[in-house]
């Protein structure tokens, strides 16, 4: 598969960090992995035993790591008050986001939970008190399920979305 | 407010439940909430107290309920084993999706996590075991901020976007 140019997987980053969060959080961290070495270093050690069933995501020429960060203590506290971590839901619209850039531009993907995350954290130097809650493989070929004539509006910054 | 038209809270829907999920669970349930009677009769309740930060949720015409349903098996196996509950991303992402659409359609919205869930509970007959992890209140006025001449894509379904 064809690498992905930087402009297009920084247009599906753009499109991410501006979902909407609980109290504007933003409780995301995105690791691009590109580098073939880096990425085949990973590929032979996260996806081994009951995690082979995702290695379909290897041809894929991008990965990204999508790192939960602590959200702000005020989100945190309230998440804990209604039993609900809020930042996985803000996490899953900021992927949402991305998928969607990504596909915008011809870009097909695959959101991944299934990973031995204890090899990647080390390999990736993440810290043991952070999650990498999901990988998105990115660049599989899309021309030809895309559809026609439309376009796919991501940047929420300019919509009247309140995110209290 | 105006009301909104059913036709457009049901695009929102449409665009949520095709939103991915891990295993294709779709571990949600939406309760659309626009009769003014039961939608003031739950604002008395949920927006009390520590709670009533959010009253400015009440003069939206629609709300919408999201409710968190058991996901299958492998994907709760899966979520244990990994330490994170994926369903919460992928109620995120469909949130997201509703959010879009609601956008496309000059609809402002705002996603809420903190309200008085005991109370939404009861109101609604939501079984305890159930979680009501956010609402959406639908139906800001929205045609000033919205961007000209954009279409919004949510969708997912005839992506190349695999969700495994």
């Amino acid at each position: 598969m064809r690498p992905v140019e930087k402009n297009k997987i920084d247009r599906c980053l753009e499109a991410a960090r501006l979902a909407p969060s609980a109290c504007n959080a933003q409780p995301w961290r995105f690791i691009i992995i590109d580098d073939p070495v880096l990425k085949n270093k990973l590929a032979r050690k996260i996806f081994r035993g009951p995690y082979a069933i995702n290695t379909h995501a290897e041809p894929a020429p991008v990965w990204i790591a999508v790192v939960s960060e602590k959200s702000a203590f005020m989100t945190r506290f309230g998440g804990f008050l209604r039993g609900t971590p809020f930042y996985l839901l803000d996490i899953g619209a900021a992927i949402m986001q991305l998928l969607l850039a990504a596909t915008e531009q011809n870009l097909g993907t695959c959101w991944l939970g299934w990973f031995d995350e204890r090899y990647a954290k080390k390999i990736l130097g993440i810290s043991r008190d952070k999650k990498i809650c999901s990988l998105v493989a990115l660049g599989y070929p899309a021309e030809d399920t895309r559809p026609k004539n439309r376009k796919i509006l991501t940047d929420i910054s300019s919509y009247n979305t309140k995110s209290p």
